[in-house]
């Protein structure tokens, strides 16, 4: 029998039965609903609604997705059909790419259903490691005192571990370091106001929510030491896409003079990617920008039918960034440059 | 008969009554709900709770307030506590103490009730010449083919008149200029997504709604000409008090090399205060940021509880400030460090 937990996912294996079950993040932090995933279309469902999200727990998700589907009888082609469908769920992120290119190749060499299993077992276990490695790295950068600021999610909810740019805040916790955190609430969707706030108060870490744009406020009044956020894909050059709203933290960062520190795994790095302005950009709803929908019930405020623009991220060039805390290390922008450094990160990442 | 009519505010005097209608705010777009301040105590609420609001449209209406309690027959001493107590209301905009100072200079003198009002009613009209003249001035620096972002709203709700920033793009539309509007939705209260989205429909001019984070985005991509936005008090050096987010706008319009500029009435200006830092910061309720309240229900979706911190307003500082659109004219940070041309505009504003 098999037993994956992480804060928002759970999958089981016996060999009588396969169960995903994710917890449903849009009614978080009210209501806390386990759903289960019994097909790729139901998984599919989640990612687009954003019922799963985070970078790398969508990934891990759609992989284990994808193996529970072998399992349970499906064809080769059927599978190179789902795994491709997975693929396109959401465009900007790079890990669900990644994770698919990996079962697509086990598809592709016609690895048994348990062997594809396996690949989807050990993405889950190899995220919950990365985690780990990021949150020792960067805990190093933080010091006891510092207020840091934090944009949407990157926590155990966005990860099969303990989180990417949170799980840094975390550990830095743990080592007993005194630090307290500012909450941006991330318009349009709220995962800082929802669920990064969920994730402090049960881990006993303080902090304090504020709207997005009391963010520049509080840099000009000195009250943020450091800023940390994650991402969802890393070009070749170190620019990274990530929830709408960090790129204008990055240039309040540099205009303030406080270190802006992006963290993630190496699955966040798309090598293929040479630069930021070739990352696609996902449009959402305009439903989203003109009034807010959660467990708390749909609200609209705007006019109807306002025109609405709703990009879900935006891109951070590396020239912006004071270091990025890989599982691999912590890097500068000259290391992005210095070809041997990246053939190090790249062959670390290959490593795992 | 005196009748006084803005897109917010009706004033009737006759012998026998007068009558002092708001449009509520707090209700609109969805609702259009008109609220009779029969005292200066139901007026202090108003004001407190952002039925009314708008920096000069606050000033006027304690003014009209104070008027009618004057015809109504209260004492000196009475109209001497009200003026206090309606000074006090809100504490960053200075338009409210300027014309409460009027109004107390008048009861002191023991000017007749009729002359009371007469001053009310004088500052309601000049409100109104103040916003036409800073429309005029500013619509010269509009070109065909801007796309301006602007912050909260600043139009006819917000003034006795056309409005401050929101008149300068009006003015522009007026004079046949193909501009188009970003409309930063301007959390918590959502006073652009709410308000300036009305306005601007019922004026037909072409409008974007967007998230508050969105506007660096927007920035990066070379899609903002120019940023508007109004003031809450302009200190002697031109720093300037607005609504929370109006920093964070200027320092990412230096960064991309965007004009940045402030509208404002004289009547904003606050000659006695040296520099932003001595400008006092309304600090809300947490309510505000922990959810949305309006005609479409209070919804709460953070954590219960949740600590936050929540500034109605922020100072940004004269150094990224492009032009001050004033009523007297359009002016560079140079002329506020002229004391010739600080004495002219002193001059100007005492002309009126």
């Amino acid at each position: 029998m098999i037993n994956l937990n992480a804060l928002a996912l759970r999958f089981t294996y016996t060999p009588e039965n396969t169960a995903l079950w994710i917890l449903n993040q849009t009614l978080l932090p009210l209501k806390e609903e386990w759903l289960l995933l019994r097909t790729v279309n139901e998984t599919i469902g989640a990612i687009k609604t954003l019922k799963v999200r985070g970078a790398p727990l969508i990934g891990v998700t759609a992989a284990l997705s994808l193996g529970q589907s072998a399992i349970k009888g499906a064809s080769y082609e059927q599978l190179a059909d789902e795994a491709q469908a997975l693929y396109e769920a959401r465009p900007t992120a790079v890990n669900l790419m990644l994770c698919m290119n990996r079962m697509m190749a086990g598809i592709a060499s016609r690895k048994t259903p348990d062997e594809l299993l396996d690949i989807a077992i050990h993405l889950f276990n190899e995220d919950v490691s990365l985690c780990a490695r990021i949150a020792e790295n960067g805990a190093e950068l933080i010091s006891s005192g510092d207020h840091i600021l934090t944009h949407c999610n990157t926590g155990g909810l966005a990860t099969a571990g303990g989180g990417t740019a949170l799980s840094v805040i975390r550990k830095a916790g743990e080592q007993g370091k005194a630090i307290h955190v500012y909450v941006d609430e991330t318009r349009p969707l709220l995962q800082g106001a929802r669920l990064t706030t969920w994730e402090l108060k049960k881990l006993g870490i303080p902090y304090t929510l504020i709207t997005d744009n009391m963010a520049a406020h509080l840099m000009q009044l000195g009250k943020v030491q450091k800023i940390i956020v994650g991402c969802d894909r890393i070009a070749a050059n170190g620019d990274f896409a990530n929830k709408i709203g960090t790129y204008g933290l990055a240039v309040l960062a540099r205009y303030h003079r406080i270190p802006f520190y992006v963290a993630g795994p190496y699955t966040t790095m798309d090598w293929a990617c040479a630069d930021g302005d070739r990352i696609p950009i996902e449009q959402r709803n305009a439903s989203e920008v003109s009034g807010v929908e959660g467990v708390f019930g749909r609200v609209e405020w705007a006019v109807p039918d306002s025109p609405v623009y709703n990009p879900a991220f935006d891109v951070t060039p590396a020239e912006l960034v004071s270091r990025w805390i890989l599982d691999c290390g912590v890097f500068t922008g000259k290391d992005f440059q210095d070809d041997r450094v990246r053939q190090s990160m790249l062959h670390s990442a290959l490593q795992i």
